[in-house]
């Protein structure tokens, strides 16, 4: 840390405030990494016998996020969760990640260095480094890019493209959560505006918050995975949601699927407050609720076994041939097709099938 | 081209939108490309031997350029040269670029297909794929991100840090066209919002303006270097100007230099708009013009006769030990410290010596 704690960014400027932040990575978690920030390039050893894998996301305000409930810390953790998981997704290891920010005039030093607090934080939790960035001025509203490079060996890596009839569907954690999250957090800012004396009530609600504001990329998957010797036929990691990201899978993949709504793995507070309070079927909000970064991945039958009651696995489904389509059963037994849209859509569609 | 031509955003959706943009980009330049946009991650085969390089840039709309001048085609272009010129400052070979939009309700599909057009030239031309992006909403204004790999040999990587005492300080092109056509752009603005229905004067000026919105990343000369089996002991590229980006450069080589005003290459139309209707000093403009994306470095002496009357390089001084200092010789053999400033800075420091 720096003796003088500037507040202005005008007053550093734009190479201040890189200053700043290199002085908060200077540790170095890769042997990859040669040069991470404080040139034209970060510079990267990359043995042989790998694949580089390279994958950027954007978060906006407004569109990914609220600063009315996201703390800065939160922020800059989930902004690198969002890109480590999508290495992950390749069944790939992640090396370094570069953070860009655009801001406007609300923003000052100490809040920029929040930000960065949390995403060393997350480099730190992964194992990587933050190699490079830029940041600039913007109209109104804080903008993310982050960008990240990643390895993995060829006969390790898993495309969306690569399930095969008979496969398994695989699914980590739980979904829903972070969806419910965004609903309670919406909903206290509703209060706030019109009562904003009142005391925000999040007490019970830790998990769906948490899933919300600081998700984990599955990198403990991917290490299980290695562990267990097995290499998914297909992976895609759950942002939009699993319907979505489901069908995203065997599209590319020229398969069909069915999914089982009994074996639907949802955290029992969020089955409760998408039912008892936000009047939701908690089925509707595992499908669609999209944000959560698991992994959904498919696996050769015979690995079945490994995955029987597994507290971090749930086998959800099978895929079909591409002509059998892509459906869930319901617990009544019933079949849906599966709907790749987003959740407004799919909540009418609800609505003209009561059974949901 | 797909059969219907789509115009709004929202009747597409973003998987549409990208739809859109990945039959743009059909073709493969790079044999190290092994799966570009279609995955959770952009998938490379990069080979042994050689260092991986990743930059990342943010363009904003009302902060690095203005749509009212700037047609999106060529922003397309500036954003991809932007990029390269990153890794051409490393003396690396660029491999694939991801490019991110976030947009605001302005946009529709063909204004953001002109944008990948333009991007698409600039990846023929440079011999680049475009391997990934994410396309999202914005409260208000365009905001873009690219993201470039490239590769380049251990033995021929040139950081900023390398100066020594005696070496050459050589400079690429001219500089200061970038800046005077951001001024004509800027005066021509201000004659439309008084009267819109005059007709833009931009004839005589073509050279200037092709600086501010179409600018080249110099790959030829990394080429060039190759072909003279000359390394850089240092490089940058002069992005933020000359004055501030050979500062860097010092500073990281903890060497000092001097350069003389007399040798420095300005367009002749530059100089004459700069003096006669901006009123300004073309050395002041070569100092600080900055945006003109051309190459500074340094290069032992016994390689300064390759570059004796070069057509795109010129020597401009060279590299001194630390304690001698930073500075200009002026014409009249005045020598004047260099200053680290953006523009306005250093156009006061220029009042306050007259004789510049």
């Amino acid at each position: 840390m720096s003796k003088k704690e500037y507040i202005n960014i005008e007053e550093i400027g734009e190479f201040g405030l890189i200053e700043e932040i290199k002085k908060m990575f200077h540790d170095k978690h890769r042997a990859e990494t040669l040069m991470g920030i404080g040139d034209d390039a970060a510079v990267l050893n990359m043995n042989n016998h790998v694949l580089t894998l390279l994958s950027t996301d954007n978060l906006n305000e407004g569109v990914h996020f609220d600063l009315f409930y996201t703390p800065l810390k939160h922020l800059g953790f989930k902004s690198v969760s969002v890109s480590v998981s999508d290495i992950c997704a390749m069944n790939g290891e992640p090396i370094g990640i570069t953070v860009s920010i655009a801001l406007d005039s609300r923003f000052t030093v100490p809040m920029v260095k929040e930000f960065y607090e949390g995403v060393h934080i997350a480099c730190e939790k992964y194992g990587i480094d933050l190699i490079g960035g830029d940041t600039t001025g913007s109209y109104k509203g804080l903008f993310i890019n982050t960008s990240i490079i990643g390895r993995v060996e060829k006969e390790r890596i898993a495309y969306r493209s690569g399930a095969h009839p008979g496969d398994l569907i695989c699914v980590t954690g739980d979904l829903g959560g972070a969806y419910i999250g965004l609903l309670i957090m919406q909903r206290e800012k509703e209060v706030h505006i019109e009562a904003p004396r009142a005391t925000l009530k999040l007490e019970g609600y830790e998990y769906p918050i948490e899933r919300l504001l600081k998700p984990e990329a599955r990198l403990d998957i991917v290490k299980l995975l290695r562990e267990l010797d097995v290499v998914p036929t297909a992976m895609i990691d759950v942002s939009d949601g699993l319907a979505s990201d489901l069908l995203h899978l065997c599209t590319a993949s020229n398969v069909g699927c069915v999914i089982y709504e009994d074996k639907f793995p949802i955290d029992p507070v969020v089955y409760r407050t998408a039912l008892l309070e936000f009047n939701l079927n908690p089925t509707t909000v595992f499908l669609s609720g999209g944000e959560d970064y698991e992994l959904l991945f498919t696996i050769p039958e015979k690995y079945g076994d490994l995955f029987e009651n597994h507290s971090d696995v749930t086998i959800i489904g099978k895929i079909l041939p591409q002509e059998e389509g892509t459906y869930m059963v319901s617990k009544s037994g019933n079949k849906y097709e599966l709907i790749a849209q987003g959740w407004d859509a799919f909540r009418k569609y609800m609505r003209e099938n009561p059974e949901q």
